[in-house]
């Protein structure tokens, strides 16, 4: 039977998502759930996400898919219970639901919601928000925001992905909403400052260029009315800012369309 | 020159605030920061806290006091940075300022307050709270709240002391104000539950004793209305229930009575 699985991981610990030569598999969040589900399966079970994260990256709901005998799932009373059981403390299954046999957790997404952290203070850090937050320094929201227009829509955004995208794809995406919120979460000091963004899928490391992107504009070092013509260039060398740390970033939803009325 | 730390801390990695034979220095809070501010001065510094907390309990604002040479201190630009730097991220300085010379973190402190969280879905727990909750199951939180005026006031509390409170020490305390908040912060689940309580000062374990005290109460083990009864015999054990986990536990802030009007 195929079943769906939702997943939360504090990726801090972890090489990324994906199983890859150099790394041992428990390494990976992929290997991770591999090696429970296998030891649930009494045979190998391969685990397909919904899209890859990077080495200290986060999610809160990573989706992914895979097979499981009918014989050995009939057996198990509560099988998110005995996943949770078998896996570290640091990932979590939140549900682990059958599924239709052609569900695949990349190729039926319909969108994505990635969030970015930055924090505004140099000289503090809450040391509860150091695995998940850039310590980027003070930044202008106001400028920032203004820039979440260019960005928004359809375009090709190649420019912001970097080498290694999976070859022969298309670098044309769509983002449906680019949001930046300010959250007071510590007394004297500077906003929490959230990017959420929603698109149709994302390129490697998009998100975190778009963050650095966007810091660069937010410091005034760069100005937002440049972001189309580095959209129309199409080159990420051309861009002047660096991929964000990937501590700040969580994949936060995978939406399958099927909440729509 | 009296100093007067302010400092936040996720205990998870640490054997508690107080150095203690048996632990190296750096397993301890008060061994960091001795060490770094030791480093500093180019001598050996005492650091002395509002209160101990035990193995695995966090900070937010843990308070200290120390004395360091005046002309080590005029060398140091920014006190609070060069702390910061010296430290592990998981120990961090909120502020390092000048104190009166008669100003102690123990004896000069006013109040307390302390938080303690409860996470009630047994069968997932967000990975980014597992170091910060105790996953008590579910709780009737009005049952909780009606326990709590009886907790409010002065009392002897040595029922909710666990052996090794200072000696010869007074068990009468007041708390100011005790509060129970449920925040849903996990789509899906039931809400975080938090605890906050404020008073004169804290015994032994006394806030996890609580807490495990109205766990119960929330389970419907115990009734409210013993605790009077638990109050007047001061004997930690004719209490039905466990101290909660460390994990759950953290100290807000410590009140100076300076913003008093």
């Amino acid at each position: 039977m195929r079943l769906r699985l939702t997943v939360a991981y504090v990726g801090t610990r972890y090489q990324g998502w994906q199983l890859q030569a150099g790394s041992a598999a428990l390494q990976t969040i992929q290997g991770q759930l591999e090696h429970a589900l296998g030891l649930l399966a009494g045979q190998p079970v391969r685990v397909h996400g919904s899209g890859r994260t990077d080495a200290g990256v986060h999610a809160e709901g990573q989706v992914a898919h895979c097979d499981m005998p009918d014989d050995r799932l009939a057996r198990l009373k509560d099988l998110r219970h005995s996943l949770n059981a078998l896996l570290p403390d640091d990932i979590r299954v939140f549900a682990a639901c059958p599924a239709d046999p052609d569900f695949h957790a990349r190729f039926s997404a319909h969108a994505k919601t990635y969030r970015y952290q930055f924090w505004q203070d140099k000289g503090f850090v809450p040391p509860r928000l150091v695995p998940y937050v850039w310590c980027s320094g003070p930044l202008d929201v106001e400028r920032m925001r203004a820039a979440l227009p260019f960005l928004q829509g359809r375009h090709d955004f190649a420019c912001l992905a970097n080498a290694g995208s999976r070859p022969g794809e298309s670098t044309v995406r769509e983002l449906y909403a680019l949001t930046l919120a300010e959250d007071v979460v510590w007394q004297g000091c500077q906003p929490l400052l959230t990017l959420q963004v929603t698109g149709s899928g994302f390129l490697k490391q998009m998100v975190r260029n778009l963050a650095g992107l966007l810091a660069a504009i937010g410091r005034g070092r760069l100005e937002a009315a440049v972001i189309p013509r580095l959209l129309a260039q199409g080159e990420r060398r051309l861009v002047p800012t660096a991929t964000a740390p990937a501590r700040g970033l969580t994949m936060v939803s995978v939406d399958y369309g099927e909440h729509r009325s």
